[in-house]
């Protein structure tokens, strides 16, 4: 049975008696598969799961994109039972930001690059509300998908520099069976769009294919990218990389492993995915 | 008997079996009088007492304040002993700051005006270091003395954003015979400078006693901190404020509380006290 608690002092009341390992999920809601995936693995980790479930305006530079970001928490609820999630914590906004909040966790280059220059504050934001649930529920294990693979890179760094005791674990992306990367945004696609979506894994594997035939060519790659977005008229590619996998910096070459990522729009919807070479 | 340990994993294992609460007292070293008083406080509130003896580069912005802040680890040591301290950590720099380490703490309002206006950068290095260190020692109090009044606020401020599970506790300031606030810079005054000091604390007393005899209005009490430091010809007044004792915010008017404060140079040394009205 699921329990659900909304403020700060239920939640402390809550993981009290907690059994030990805790596993936390955080989430912003509309639960899908990789969610789910999430969930399980927690579950099958620790004694107690914990999933969060909060849109976080401070990591949404755009108030229409916070607005219009999907939201059903009754469904999310069953899900979160479905799955075998002992406590949900979907708290208000001033209950995670209480009333004269005025603290910024920042992390410097990884955050600077990709998803970091396309929205700018975007991961002070994550920093901050990831430092909130973690000092908040304490738990040994948070798990995150690998999708975000530079939001992973950046709760990382907090946790290590700021000693915060939890350890941050990635997951892999879940993918429908075309290919597209799971995403609460991809609700927002009409159904030309959504048929059109797939393009950003084809490219992702275009390059990858490119890669394992021995192309080793920074600019090669992320020009491969480019290509394949270009042949499908719906996707406005927002940027191409081919990076560090650790540092996130752009390669001329890439001689050990790599990070392939991409941001594409469709309209008015953008989605983001990624690929590790290497 | 005090036991030292110098590296993150060291703490940890030390931590493991201390009996709770227990009660942190970080400090920069040198330590005097005040920091003594708040040993005995932790001693008196905890079951286990720790010290940190960290002078941290990230909040100082001037190299040379660095270079010759004032260090003695081995009579530090001593004055742990004597104060019955259970554990000290005094890491590296390195240790606190490990490879790669790249995330900054910044709180805006209430680090703002004051010490925050004077020294640039000063409160993001104070919160950093105490957020690593709060979420090493996970300490049920730390204490802290009201001579760094903006700095108590800002801690505090910083551990409820951060729902950081360690209380704040600001202790009353210690104080010279001749009523000059006790410092670690207190040791760089020169014979005559030492002698002419306590114009910090005469110039608060004469702000107070206009304040009990009636004056609300915040210039005149700053001009009577102003006319006191400049009967000193050694002092130089950086600043004087008579601010809101919540927010900091300078005051035309006193209603209800406020805080006095100031920061005076005596050569390259430079000093700061305060005094709470209400």
């Amino acid at each position: 049975m699921t329990r659900i608690v909304r403020t700060r002092a239920e939640l402390r009341t809550a993981l009290g008696p907690a059994a030990r390992p805790i596993g936390l999920v955080p989430t912003m809601g509309w639960l899908h598969d990789g969610h789910r995936a999430l969930m399980a693995r927690a579950r099958s980790e620790n004694a107690t799961t914990v999933v969060t479930i909060f849109v976080n305006p401070r990591q949404f530079g755009d108030p229409a994109d916070l607005a219009r970001y999907p939201r059903n928490e009754a469904r999310d609820l069953e899900i979160c039972e479905a799955e075998g999630v002992d406590l949900v914590f979907a708290p208000s906004v001033d209950e995670v930001y209480p009333p004269g909040f005025d603290t910024t966790v920042t992390v410097g280059a990884i955050g600077r690059p990709l998803e970091g220059a396309a929205r700018p504050g975007h991961f002070d934001g994550v920093a901050t509300v990831v430092s909130i649930l973690f000092g908040l529920v304490r738990a040994e294990h948070a798990y995150f998908g690998q999708k975000d693979a530079q939001q992973v890179a950046v709760i990382r760094r907090v946790a290590i520099d700021l000693a915060i005791p939890t350890e941050v674990i990635a997951c892999p992306t879940i993918r429908e069976p075309d290919g597209l990367a799971m995403s609460s945004r991809n609700v927002h696609l009409s159904p030309p769009e959504r048929a059109a979506a797939p393009v950003l894994w084809r490219a992702l594997v275009a390059a990858r294919e490119a890669w394992a035939r021995g192309e080793r060519s920074g600019d090669a790659l992320r020009v491969t990218m480019r290509v394949a977005l270009a042949g499908e008229p719906l996707a406005t590619a927002e940027y191409v990389s081919c990076a560090d996998a650790a540092t996130l910096a752009e390669l001329e070459h890439v001689e050990g492993s790599a990070l392939l990522s991409l941001a594409v729009r469709f309209g008015t919807t953008r989605l983001i995915d990624n690929e590790p070479l290497g």
